[in-house]
């Protein structure tokens, strides 16, 4: 398996700079989140205060970013990251298409998680709750697995399960219409919490109670601490420092994750320091190891 | 004397992206500096890691940069801010034409000084040694003044300050031929220190020593530290927290002042950050201040 020098978890400013930054220092970078980029940028009316670009729409500052990411060199990968496990020399990625990838330092860049999460969900995460689908199928032969998912681009999830699972309830949290193979029950309710014992027994929503075996909530993003564990972070924000570094050695953050204000250009200066910061971390590891061996 | 809410100090792409920042929230906002724009964007031969705007050359930028502020209504001074002193409510600032100008806010995006101190220098600052030939000139009649210029265009500077002074000493500090009028002595020698009792009574250069009533030190900026009594800052740099915020309440910073990397894509991310916690700050003080009346 190819070893990345820097994995960039997601494609907004933060982390496209962090990619070119990188890319322009002669590192490997793998960039995973949606191709399109980051959906805040794409959706903005018009932005005036990204200096250099006046009075841009956010749809053509959306294209100039990822066009110039893609220059850079940095490989692209569309899968989402549910986990990411600190190795000690380096980091391991489990993502939604159930791939796993490694990388000497990885950049958290994913934005700002709008959604709350939900009292039980920490408690129950790896005893019933998990954020990839895909990745624990084979787990629900005979069973019933709830998906609570924030955007149609989980359904292709639910589909999955349902190739696996008993049942499979599927509560969209968004308003657009649902496009799910048939057998999959699609239920309109609002989860309030996981319950159970040691293991997720229940779902309970406004409207009614659910017996699951299981409960995966699909974000477009996983909220930082769960993401990886041990990270110094609340529901919504990374801890750093003014060189973006987390509490974690080799895992750097950039953009709204860290915090406010969220805005483009600050994203995107942050994520030139955890680039730089990254590469220094790497450059360091290289000597240590030169000199010691 | 208008009130300014924001005096931007610093035209490099900390500055002007503080400064469209603040015309963006409804902020009146006067940038000083040099009207083309940061000499070291200017100079760039090639700037690649700039997110949105992909292998362009530096004077592209700078004027990219430039036409940016100038159409977000931000006033330009050409005037270099000499000294800035906190009056409680607002900050006064000297510049260097010799003009006084008030703002609720201050925002530092000088760069970063390259130039060290000298010996002697803060010790006799204000008994001697001073960074603004124009303002001091009317008390070196039938005087001595020594004036150590870093660029060309502080040549101005020595020829109003002969207007006054009996002698001036005008020590270039760049390689560029100097043109200053008839009667100043230019002369090619390095300082090492300012020496005296109570006041500055001699430059110590490395060829000669000289006996003068005052040294004045022209540097494209003043050295944070000289610039505002009290900041926390060391020669080169200035302390900020991650709101950009420095040690005195309504001045902020951002870009190369406030530490590495020098990055042009860092500066303007900062530059919206420190924009952004000057308008929070002057919206709180107005809030308070109507609510006591």
């Amino acid at each position: 398996m190819e070893r990345y020098d820097i994995a960039v978890i997601g494609t907004g400013p933060g982390g496209l700079e962090a990619a070119i930054t990188g890319r322009a220092r002669n590192k490997t970078v793998a960039v995973f989140g949606t191709p399109g980029g980051s959906a805040k940028v794409e959706k903005a009316h018009r932005v005036d205060n990204y200096l250099g670009i006046p009075a841009v729409t956010g749809s053509e500052l959306a294209s100039r970013f990822m066009d110039h990411a893609k220059e850079s060199g940095a490989e692209f990968i569309s899968e989402k990251v549910t986990l990411v496990y600190p190795m000690g020399e380096y980091f391991s990625m489990q993502t939604s298409a159930g791939e796993m990838y490694e990388a000497v330092t990885v950049i958290l860049a994913a934005g700002m998680n709008a959604g709350k999460t939900y009292p039980g969900e920490e408690k129950f995460l790896g005893r019933g709750v998990s954020y990839c689908a895909t990745c624990d199928a084979a787990l629900y032969k005979g069973k019933t697995a709830a998906i609570v998912s924030f955007t149609p681009e989980e359904e292709g999830e639910a589909d999955f399960m349902a190739e696996y699972a008993d049942r499979v309830l599927y509560f969209p949290q968004y308003k657009e219409e649902v496009h799910v193979n048939d057998g999959i029950e699609v239920i309109r309710d609002v989860p309030v919490s996981v319950e159970g014992d040691i293991v997720a027994q229940t779902l309970v929503c406004e409207d009614d109670i659910y017996d699951v075996d299981g409960v995966f909530f699909l974000r477009p993003f996983v909220a930082p601490a769960n993401l990886l564990p041990g990270l110094e972070a609340d529901e919504r924000h990374v801890k750093v420092n003014r060189s973006m570094e987390t509490n974690i050695p080799g895992c750097f953050a950039c953009g709204d994750i860290t915090g406010t204000p969220y805005q483009f250009i600050k994203a995107a200066g942050e994520g030139n320091v955890a680039a730089l910061s990254a590469v220094s971390y790497i450059d360091n590891k290289r000597r240590e190891k030169s000199s010691n061996s």
